[in-house]
């Protein structure tokens, strides 16, 4: 099959074996695939990453030697069942998955194991257990956005949130758009957002926030302070009085952090009233700098979620489904097999773009001109 | 009245006005006063600290220009009222207060204020609303001791802690051995705490630690691991199996950092398993480094504290007085006012000291020759 594969730091498109599927295994053909945040941070450092893996006991463990097929959002079709499989569903059903296989005797995850492909491949294996209809009526790409909103839907979950509770969100990528979702379906008001991108910033309010800022005009935390003081009055700078007065005239402050910069957790202990509390979503994978002492005075709490459970993910797929999320201003860019590299670099500017979908059934002329005069198992072919 | 005055960056042992009394007021006399850790910090940089206090939004707000005189863990004895007082309690009666005072319209904190001085001097002043009268049978020093035992009572009552989560202390200061006391009258069972001193491990031990480790021979999470896997078996090292199955086979982990220097966050956050809390109760003051994935990968969450209420201030005395926390073998040292120079940088060396007391009657040669001579208000003349 064709295959845009990461080997030694480039990524290639080209033919693979095709998978066959082992026990509990389904074979299923890739319909559309998310790129996703992780991917390019792999992309950029598959060493870096394979070895924090290793070093943070994280299940994402994977040799960074080996050829890797990224893809973890996926929407796919069942091909063709494996051995001690039930066979619920026909072949031709479409299907998602939270990205998690056994091969081997262990646990991979897709889209970031050397022995499992993830859907930036025309076929790939899932767990038959672990299968996800897909309901009726939805589009193969917002299929694909259900493994991005269970991360923010995720994150609303752990926040053990209360009404009173005033969120800002601080970055609008795709992690920060699924809080903002998470946050309006929770029945959070107001919700406050900041992002640098004008095309994020409309996301944001098309997502549900009710305030959102660009942080080069305005500073987020003051953009805060207005909207979370129930009179709508602005209380003085920080100081000892504002520092004992605070808790009575302005509603509690939760940050959702949703950048993975480094410095960004700084300027949030910096820029924040007292007794705020953090949710981490973003993941800055380089060493940062804060100072602690902000975090003492004003007694805070920082909180760092990951992943999601089964559970999130079908409730993310069902509010999709019912229309309670509408995530299709999120797909910005849709490329086949030999435009992954170029989406990867596209991704690197949000002005630009929020979530590109791979499609592996789409080719370029190179490909189909391939497929058409070798004859080869080229996506059209199927 | 004889004080340590901190002045421009030295402490000098010399004579200031006798504070006079406003309304709600009490005069009374320094019997005892702890030297506490963030006296030494800001000594070290007092414009520094009082800059990061303004932009923290702490109430620690001082003029590092102006005098300063330390001292926010005292025992003390009533000498006079002030205007607009009750005086319930007759002079003569020894009292002590949460660090906390009014002068100028404005809250102080006691030991941190240009205008209300701390107990490294012969007089202070107190707020009588917040007078607690000293149980029978306590010495000055046991009294000093609430405040910092109050410090770790606080810090274990934020954690919210369930008697299956295992404790470790990392660092065995005087915030340390409060923060073991409290895990003990909470009933937590094994309480694990790590020190490179040899008499601060003892203290430990003495205050309720179970499991003493030096970091130098042995990592206190390798020996967190052993003694909370109930079997007693070490786990295997930290992988994609640890991940899954340490839920199971581990009781959960809570970590106080009780250090308060950079570097011990990102050891925390390297060395401990998934799932693990931090109670942050040291104070670093400098720029501290961490690499947020591991917090990230491992879902942690960190909870800064700081200080105590109230209540809590009256539980930690009633603690002493009731015999659960014998505060005694924690004092290291006595030293009278020209003693205080000398005592902070005998503080430095944790191989040595834990707590050092001023008892500001306690003379020098000096000093007591001055007062004889010159007849000047020198303490031993009260």
């Amino acid at each position: 099959m064709w295959a845009a594969v990461l080997r030694k730091g480039n990524i290639e498109v080209t033919q693979v074996p095709d998978p066959v599927p082992g026990p509990g295994q389904v074979l299923v053909k890739s319909l559309s695939c998310g790129i996703c945040g992780s991917d390019l941070h792999t992309f950029q450092g598959a060493t870096g990453a394979a070895v924090m893996a290793r070093r943070t006991g994280s299940p994402f463990d994977f040799d960074p030697e080996r050829d890797l097929i990224f893809g973890h959002e996926v929407c796919t079709e069942i091909l063709e069942y494996g051995p001690e499989t039930q066979g619920s569903l026909k072949p031709g059903t479409r299907v998602t998955s939270v990205p998690v296989g056994f091969a081997g005797g262990r646990m991979h995850a897709i889209g970031f194991s050397n022995d499992l492909p993830g859907g930036f491949a025309e076929r790939m294996l899932l767990t038959e257990s672990l299968l996800i209809e897909v309901p009726e009526g939805l589009s193969n790409e917002q299929v694909v956005c259900a493994e991005p909103m269970s991360v923010g839907w995720h994150a609303v979950k752990e926040a053990g949130l209360s009404t009173d509770e005033v969120p800002l969100v601080m970055g609008c990528g795709p992690v920060g758009l699924a809080v903002i979702a998470g946050l309006k379906i929770l029945g959070m008001h107001p919700i406050v957002a900041a992002d640098f991108s004008p095309l994020r910033r409309r996301l944001a309010a098309s997502f549900g926030a009710d305030v959102v800022v660009d942080p080069k005009d305005v500073s987020p935390f003051k953009q805060w302070d207005e909207v979370a003081v129930p009179n709508g009055r602005a209380l003085p700078a920080m100081g000892y009085e504002a520092f004992y007065s605070a808790y009575a005239s302005r509603r509690p402050c939760v940050v959702f952090e949703c950048v993975g910069a480094p410095g960004v957790i700084q300027q949030i202990l910096e820029g924040v009233p007292p007794n705020t509390r953090v949710i981490v979503v973003g993941v800055c994978l380089t060493v940062d700098s804060i100072q602690p002492v902000f975090a003492v005075n004003k007694m805070m709490t920082l909180k760092f979620v990951l992943g999601y459970t089964p559970d999130e993910f079908r409730e993310s797929l069902q509010h999709i489904a019912s229309g309670k999320i509408n995530v299709r201003p999120m797909i910005t860019g849709r490329v086949g097999l030999s435009g992954v590299l170029q989406a990867f670099q596209d991704l690197q500017n949000p002005m630009q773009h929020a979530k590109i979908v791979v499609e592996p059934k789409r080719q370029n002329w190179y490909e189909r001109t391939l497929s058409r005069f070798a004859g080869v198992g080229a996506a059209e072919s199927r």
